[in-house]
């Protein structure tokens, strides 16, 4: 993990921040003012889901999503709370690690030079926390992908892959 | 100085954007397009002078500085840096400590209370910096602060005390 300073955090944090305003100025000297209101509410929307995450008291795991972008890596990610729930049965160090080490597995399974992008959704259900998984992009090893998610089978309550090709994984995991 | 996370930051910095946001909200949802122009205006002029304090490659300086209004403290602050230099010939460690003094001497002098605001300008002027502070509060022990800045003297090129009173602090130093 990335030991960030203040400085660092706040220069990332501003500079999304600033690419967002800068398209909303754009957009208010055009005159269109109704995206305008979209995009002051999208930033709303993010502002508290970034809130949501940071308050389920799992300051690690919070920390690798809301960084991750800053990073170098071959590709993005997006995330999404779907519950309102405000704590989450998980140890903050393994869930920590674990999404690291699948971060990681996607990192050196895909062509780094195309567009790669990675959807998560985190659901609270019945006490169990669901993910969700959805690249796309363009994978080089679907067999190092599938043998790492085999391998999670032995480690989490459960881990479903609905689709796996070149372009697209989906999967569901219960941890 | 505070050991803050990532988390943190990020929480502390989203809450003061959103609060610009909403006003800039607030206002789009009257019409009034002229107000909304000069708050946007102002976000990004306040990210700009965030930006060059943070290149100045001094960041235990630029934390203390961006951080000190989140933290509990009897007055604000709010900063300028008046010139366009990309560094200043200070040592990082030395000044942070001194400006970390320099703020506790007014939070041990003045009434806790009352509206108390500091603003400090920086400016690097022949190979020195030259540091403005203008403080508009209640001052309980002038003696005290009189007597912290006299000491200054010693270590500082140069303290000059433009006014001291009741209400009222400004000040000039060389580092």
């Amino acid at each position: 993990m990335n030991n960030w300073t203040v400085v660092e955090v706040l220069r990332h944090a501003r500079h999304d921040w600033m690419n967002k305003l800068q398209l909303i100025k754009g957009n208010l000297a055009l005159n269109k003012i109704d995206q305008v209101e979209r995009l002051m509410d999208e930033m709303v929307m993010d502002a508290r889901m970034e809130t949501h995450l940071s308050n389920l008291k799992l300051p690690k795991f919070a920390e690798i999503l809301l960084t991750f972008n800053w990073e170098k890596h071959p590709f993005h990610i997006e995330y999404e709370i779907l519950d309102e729930s405000s704590s989450w049965p998980v140890d903050d160090e393994k869930i920590a690690r674990w999404i690291q080490d699948f971060f990681e597995i996607i990192e050196n399974s895909i062509e780094p030079y195309y567009e790669n992008h990675l959807s998560l959704s985190f659901e609270l259900n019945d006490k169990n926390v669901r993910f969700y998984f959805d690249f796309s992009g363009t994978i080089k090893d679907i067999h190092k992908i599938n043998k790492w998610l085999d391998d999670q089978k032995l480690l989490l309550k459960e881990v479903f892959v609905k689709e796996i090709n070149e372009k697209k994984l989906i999967a569901e995991i219960i941890v």
